[in-house]
């Protein structure tokens, strides 16, 4: 089968062999998948990763242990854990120390025709959410989780520095649970998918200082920090929601000064995300910007790398 | 009076006028004062601050607004804020944006004959807690702030990073809530103060990896961040007590892909280290390596900076 597989730091369109479903995994074919800022980054080398990317998806089940899950349309949680350890014991099977992540860790991806994941990991997905929808489940998720990690009251103030396929879920995401939510970035045309939905856009430099109850970093960048902690008002919230390759210089004695609480934030839950997409609370068709054959996949990869552009899809 | 005093970068003892209290402070004759890492990093620069050190101190009141005060021996909360904002009013005046800081900013501090702060700011010592525990009221408050931060459960691992004064004393404080406490360091004959206390003492590069639910950042250097970093669990605690000047390189995907929480902790609540005196709970005597003069203070400073040394006290 066809895949888009990253080998020594060199990324292609490669034949490989198709995958073969273990004892607990089912065999599913890809409909549809996104390209996430995070796959450009492993690319550059986080992660150290290689074999097929992609790990946003929506797809079909073909094979399957439990025959119920043969003919579903699913998305897939990413992460792969043990089931065993102290970690999946507790519910925290997402930071299981073994796990692989679907096309970021040990483990081939979604940009390709077909993938597998264990059953337990699967979503159905309601008939009323279209594919293109069901791609976003899994970035949508991981704006949930903030909801998981600090509970956004009514009438707080949240920022959101990012304006990326991230930033924008989780500006819509804030939007409903206060009417307080200033979206920051650098692109018009990203920012005006977000018109009409009461979340006030900005260009970067137009930011308040010490003014924000909440502030979260969704920019991709190591340079957001240092806005984040500008902008947050002392004892308030700083979210990390960056996978960055490499390091970046943070003040930490104005994290002492000011009490600040940062937290990190990576994968959240899907079920509640495809509920949001289920009863149409987020918009996402807005998001795309184009959809591409996966023997295209390089030239999809330099097309999303382009400042406007917000989602980029390929079709197996 | 007698002050040690800084100007432009320079420390010395500075004759200056004796402080007129205002319709609200009371005037209060420093007894003892203690010498902390944060004076030091002050004279490097941080804070940008001109005027006399110190802000670990216990007196005796000679004048005040509030009659009862005269002649009680008394600690001080060294935030004096403009009491009308809005942390203020919200009871969270040690954020107050217009706030001087006694002997950090704008206000002149402990390390002279006398000084002023507002009654407000006062905690009566009581007669069983003697001059040099009292010194540690401040810092054994910044100790107590992190149990209103964390609920450090009964069973929890704790991991302090610094043998000096704060740490030793987090580390005491921490042993308190939970039986699981290491305290690392660079210095036999600091971490020999916690002997006997149920807590475990290590030197650096003991440390586990991704083992303990809290660590606790008080190195007073840059790197113990790093070092945090790899020892705290998936979805656990670090705090940051550390008052650094300057900036320090940070792994912030570590942050995300792990969902830590980094807490910045500063000052906390004078009563509950009083209490903690009165109870006994908490050895600090053992810390204290010597005593100067005021007149001796620039010898003292040096002093304090020997590796081995954990407390140094001036006598006005």
């Amino acid at each position: 089968m066809k895949a888009l597989y990253l080998e020594d730091g060199d990324i292609r369109i490669k034949d490989i062999k198709k995958p073969v479903p273990s004892q607990h995994t089912a065999l599913i074919k890809v409909l549809k998948a996104g390209i996430c800022n995070t796959d450009i980054e492993i690319i550059k080398g986080y992660m150290d990763f290689s074999g097929t990317l992609g790990h946003e998806f929506v797809g079909r089940v073909l094979e399957s242990p439990e025959p119920r899950w043969v003919g579903k349309r699913v998305v897939g949680d990413i992460n792969v854990s043990c089931g065993i350890c102290d970690f999946c014991q507790k519910g925290e099977s997402r930071h299981c120390p073994s796990r692989e992540i679907l096309g970021i860790s040990n483990k081939d991806g979604a940009f390709a025709e077909y993938l597998t994941l264990p059953v337990n990991n699967l979503h159905s997905v309601p008939d009323s959410v279209s594919d293109t929808e069901a791609v976003f489940v899994e970035p949508l998720a991981a704006a949930c989780e903030i909801l998981e990690q600090i509970d956004i009251e009514n009438g707080m103030s949240v920022a959101v520095l990012g304006d990326g396929k991230l930033g924008l879920l989780i500006a819509q995401v804030m939007r409903l649970e206060t009417p307080s939510v200033s979206c920051f970035g650098r692109h018009d045309k990203k920012l005006e998918r977000l018109q009409n939905k009461g979340i006030r856009t900005f260009k970067n430099g137009e930011m308040k200082k010490k003014a924000y109850d909440v502030v979260i970093e969704a920019t991709g960048s190591s340079s957001g920090i240092k806005h984040a902690l500008t902008m947050v008002r002392p004892k308030g919230y700083i979210v990390l929601k960056s996978t960055i390759h490499g390091e970046a210089f943070v003040d930490l004695s104005k994290i002492v000064v000011d009490e600040l609480i940062l937290i990190g934030s990576r994968c959240g839950p899907f079920d509640k995300a495809l509920d949001l997409l289920e009863k149409k609370s987020v918009d996402v068709e807005k998001m795309v910007d184009r959809e591409f054959r996966l023997e295209h996949a390089v030239q999809a990869l330099s097309f999303a790398e382009n400042p406007d552009v917000v989602q980029v899809l390929l079709v197996p």
